[in-house]
């Protein structure tokens, strides 16, 4: 397999910030439509005209269209890292739940999001899948990594399910616990609206060798510091 | 909190296979537009059209719907469980990438589900994000204990990462390695195209006790006998 790139951005900076006015306006329409349809309970003949309007704005948004997945890219600032298509915090994601401008980092190198998960992320009846919160965790987890100064991708991952974790406003956090050459252990839990805690993650975060050699690597590892 | 409840549906089998044709049409067209979406390279004049298109037509759903999560029905059929809303395999879930249809159970009760994870699912550039594979996993993990006759909740994941998972057609399996009074521990593993181990998952599953206690827990269990 060819080692995954990070390509430098061809927008100028006006351009990335009108960019991701109009597709961030796209993605919060597509996000509101997505809920809707899986609660809607108007009837089948309204579902049925929908659907067939939907289909009509999928083919307009495909004439002209990317190949292959959106990848990263970085720039157009020195620190700029546009992970738009990454499904927990990616700008042009519909399913992402992170905002990665309202993160918060202390002066620990704690990271934290605050975040709401919906009945999209259901599991058992009422509840967030336990895989979601492997899902969050995970990212925030390689998130305080990165900003511990120890980026990688993860190598292992373990979940600690403490207590359900209810459908609604929910806090991450996460922070690096010790690091050694390439390798790195972070720890991380999700809490519920009342600040108990739900889930518990520990993750061990290794810096793959070719990764540690490319230039766009060492870029992105500047965009955390 | 309250335990979470399975509840029985009101639809008769014919209202059944009707609500899940005109839904599951609507959910895969939901499904293509967020795809498109994401990758789409129209001017922006257009994607601001296309945005207030998809604006009327959430209006449009919204007109009645419910006001929760979809949770899980069962029936109407003695051994049917109707988690529609589920992120993973929900029939109205436009994120679900398995289709219960199509999994296979064998003679050792293990399961497996072929699935494709598009650019929708990434995290590196051109790989599946690290999450992803334990939300699949997890899923996974979990009908294998209830297969295997031990269904419960997750108490314990464990993902070891071997190599990158590539975005695209992928194998994932599961099977109940032992199980005693309420826990059980299952393996699974994802698998890329060629056949190739990506990731291991071991999960410890528990059965809560205000599940063994519900009578809709009794039918639900049945239903994977």
């Amino acid at each position: 397999m060819d080692a995954p790139r990070w390509t430098p951005t061809t927008l100028s900076p006006e351009e990335a910030v009108e960019h991701d006015r109009v597709h961030g306006n796209l993605t919060r329409a597509t996000r509101a439509l997505v809920e809707a349809q899986l609660l809607t309970e108007v009837d089948h003949v309204e579902v049925e005209e929908v659907t067939a309007e939907i289909e009509r704005l999928t083919a307009r948004l495909r004439k002209a269209t990317r190949a292959g997945a959106l990848g990263v890219e970085l720039g157009p600032g020195e620190r700029e890292v546009r992970a738009h298509g990454n499904i927990v915090a990616g700008l042009r994601n519909p399913v992402a739940v992170l905002d990665m401008e309202r993160r918060t980092v202390d002066e620990n190198r704690r990271v934290t999001h605050e975040l709401h998960l919906g009945p999209l992320y259901e599991g058992p009846p009422g509840l967030v899948h336990g895989g979601v919160s492997a899902l969050v965790l995970d990212q925030v987890l390689g998130e305080a990594a990165a900003v511990g100064g120890s980026p990688g991708m993860t190598g292992r991952l373990t979940i600690h399910y403490r207590r359900p974790t209810p459908l609604g406003d929910l806090t991450v956090s996460a922070r690096l616990e010790s690091s050694e050459g390439r390798k790195s252990i972070v720890k991380g839990e999700l809490r519920d609206a009342d600040g108990r805690v739900t889930v518990e993650a520990e993750g061990l975060f290794i810096l793959p060798s070719w990764a540690t050699d490319l230039p766009e690597f060492k870029a992105r590892q500047r965009a955390f510091e």
